[in-house]
């Protein structure tokens, strides 16, 4: 097979299977075979589930032959973030802790997946409980960026392997999931369009907590096209507003008199000048496009900046589920996420409670503030995937964390719904993300906003050279 | 008019006014001129609003006249615990401290209420901010049981006024809210027919909170009937799937074959002899109307007692609404309610979200349990109304106010819904309330089995001998 084909949209790969030119067991073996000889250098997959792969290829195959074609994923190979249980493997959480943790049933989210005919080829890395934006996991090790052949630079987190999976062409698409920008980082960071679904649209059963209050699960793809096929297939029908294919029909609508605009503080603080040069140049792109790009000076986002030097809710949560695990074996978790956790061990539960409160007054601040905008563009991450070195140390660690999940953070926070895609890349030739912020349950506008982007400026079919992996 | 009418259910009071021979302003005179009377001995009311009430009066008076006649609430009067905003008047909570709190709108079910043609009578006492099941008020007096002439008795809280003015032919009816018993105790202990609906299904908007997580505002009526007429009233009609007046309709129809059960502990701890006895001879009643009484072991009963021994979520909720005029004005409020919210200051979030998620487990265990039972029985209070004098002190306080709450809190905590009603009288005299607890929105059925139960008892249709008060 042509290694082309490696970074092909999950939809184009999907017509060669529905026509016969391809098989699905024929594309899952020369996955397979890619992830053994990229992976022992890039380290995106936990656990590689070749034979469960090659045996739903072969059972696609067989209902495919025998007339039964499910549609665009029938016989799709993806791979899973390590915290979305499938039925009979462990789910690890990127934890040693978890290493004997085999889940008893399928998350919803995957059955809803198996069911629409996917193959699953692994499990993939991530920060230890998704509490962490760069990718880095003292365990496990840390994957590599593909698009850097020198240095090992951060691929972003926590669904850190999604990301490197992906942007290698060791999949055609993965699951991550976001509390804070764990989809969207890696995305930007690894050249990626990833989707941040509006918290609830998309059921969390099975998937390990991180915030149950703002967990979502997102796809991190080639295109906003293989965003909304996935986000469609997971999604409840009733909840969403989805009959039938309507999402990925409704990707190819008109965006020309779309209200764009760019915040003008909070986002661009310490934004590298050629990150921001490049997300500012997007601008011409939608202008082009008939968009309506203009400013907005959004004080919600003094408010949220407040809200996060107090109490966080999203350390209680995490301090709540993994309190017994803490207090028997504290020394064997990440030390840069067991420090995030104890965040949450004194918080009070007036306090607590408090921050929940305001934060809902922020909520309805924002959908205020947005009555007459469709959708917001940032930066999605400050700068590009920095190298490992420059930040997995003590004294910088916590603060770059924090920078790569400010511009995202406030997405969830807000209950809004964002992508991140490709806008450019540095001198460095690493990927440059752009977030489009949209409205809850704006997912259809959203991601058409996103295609028509990539569509006029193909970014995303930029690849990394992986000479030097193999 | 007769003094009789004073104890008449809204329903005969209606058919009343409907046909003319009763007008609404002198309904009203006639209520105002017995509270005038006999309120001095009791303080049911914290405020009487007579010159608003003769207005509301004469309005619903001209528009009857006029030829629109809005249905049975029309030209009613009713009394409001003091917790529920109306415009213009003060909400104290039955504190000092919001003397001056001056409301700007009528809170949602006043809303309702008032568009259906009640009249507002006044606001009645209550436990401080609604935190206590016995009544006691140290700020602006502790309510009279009407039953006893002679002793000081508890009238049974937090909605203490309501039940009182009720029991006493002061309203025809009042609205109280229950958290953890605050309209069934009251109910109890003044021989009334008190619902708690399910929690959320009327709507708690401008209603000063206590927990928002088990508040419901609930009706103090003489009849099951007169409970369905408020109920129906004040809920949603979309949230309650009640079209039209079908509520009521629905009280008519058959009870036979129902499958009504003894819980087999928990409930029975220290319960009176006098009430133990009335309680289990009502067994008797169902069953001669064809219900199929039974016993039922409820293991969840017995980890509900042990979650009442951990963190009171309620005092969290309490603490955290109430924590600036505590940390200002903690001398002023009434010392057995600061102590209560007081237990929610030092409680830590993860111990709180913990219990909540420990509760969330009894009700799905709960739900589970009571699968193939429609209705369970227990006595609504472990006795009749005690002395005040045997309560009000520093040594007993509390864990009468415990036992007061016992039985009802159980509701509020399993997400149940339930009826407390008279089945029998002490030899004192005093009233003996028997509860009954059903499903998530059953309360048509529930209060269908209440119904038949005082019209084959006709304890609801004693009245107190109120000389002594004059």
């Amino acid at each position: 097979m042509d290694d082309a084909l490696a970074f092909a949209p999950i939809a184009e790969l999907a017509t060669l299977i529905r026509r016969g030119e391809l098989s699905p067991l024929e594309l899952t073996e020369f996955y397979l075979e890619r992830i053994e000889r990229y992976d022992p250098a890039l380290n995106a997959y936990l656990a590689v589930t070749a034979e469960r792969a090659r045996a739903q290829a072969r059972a696609a195959e067989a209902q495919i032959a025998a007339g039964t074609y499910l549609g665009p994923l029938h016989g799709m190979p993806l791979a899973f973030k390590d915290l979305v249980d499938v039925a009979g493997l462990p789910t690890t959480g990127g934890s040693t802790l978890l290493r004997d943790n085999i889940a008893a049933a399928d998350a919803t989210v995957a059955r809803r997946l198996f069911a629409a005919g996917v193959v699953l080829l692994g499990k993939t890395h991530l920060v230890e409980f998704a509490f962490g934006g760069t990718g880095v996991n003292h365990h496990y090790g840390t994957p590599v960026n593909p698009w850097d052949p020198e240095i090992h630079r951060l691929p972003g987190g926590s669904s850190s392997g999604s990301g490197v999976a992906v942007a290698a062409g060791l999949a055609p698409a993965a699951l991550g999931s976001d509390t804070g920008g764990s989809v969207r980082i890696p995305a930007s960071f690894c050249g990626l369009t990833g989707l941040k679904p509006t918290f609830g649209l998309l059921p969390n059963t099975g998937v390990l907590p991180l915030d149950p209050t703002l967990d979502s699960i997102g796809p991190l793809c080639r295109t906003a096209q293989d965003c909304a096929l996935l986000f469609q297939a997971m999604a409840d029908p009733a909840l969403c507003d989805l009959p039938g294919d309507s999402l990925v029909d409704r990707l190819e609508g008109e965006v020309a008199g779309l209200r764009l605009c760019f915040p003008r503080e909070f986002f661009w603080d310490d934004v590298d000048a050629e990150v921001e040069a490049a997300v500012r140049a997007s601008a011409r792109v939608f202008a082009d496009l008939g968009v309506y790009v203009d400013e907005i000076a959004l004080e919600v986002l003094n408010d949220l900046a407040e809200w996060r030097s107090g109490p966080s809710t999203t350390a209680v949560e995490a301090y709540l589920y993994h309190r017994r695990n803490l207090e028997a074996h504290c020394d064997q978790f990440d030390p840069i996420v067991s420090a995030r956790i104890l965040d949450g061990r004194d918080v009070l539960a007036a306090d607590f409670l408090e921050q929940l409160r305001v934060r809902d007054e922020l909520r309805c601040k924002a959908r205020m503030a947005l009555e007459n905008v469709d959708f917001l563009i940032t930066p999605t991450t400050p700068f590009a995937a920095p190298a490992l070195d420059a930040v997995d140390r003590d004294d910088v660690y916590f603060s770059i964390n924090g920078l790569c999940l400010r511009n995202t953070i406030a997405v969830n926070l807000l209950d809004l719904c964002a992508v991140s895609l490709p806008c450019g890349f540095t001198r460095d030739g690493l990927p440059i993300g752009l977030q489009l912020i949209g409205h809850p349950r704006d997912e259809a506008r959203l991601l058409r906003l996103a295609r028509v982007f990539e569509q006029a400026t193909d970014y995303n079919l930029l690849t990394p050279a992986l000479d030097a992996c193999a």
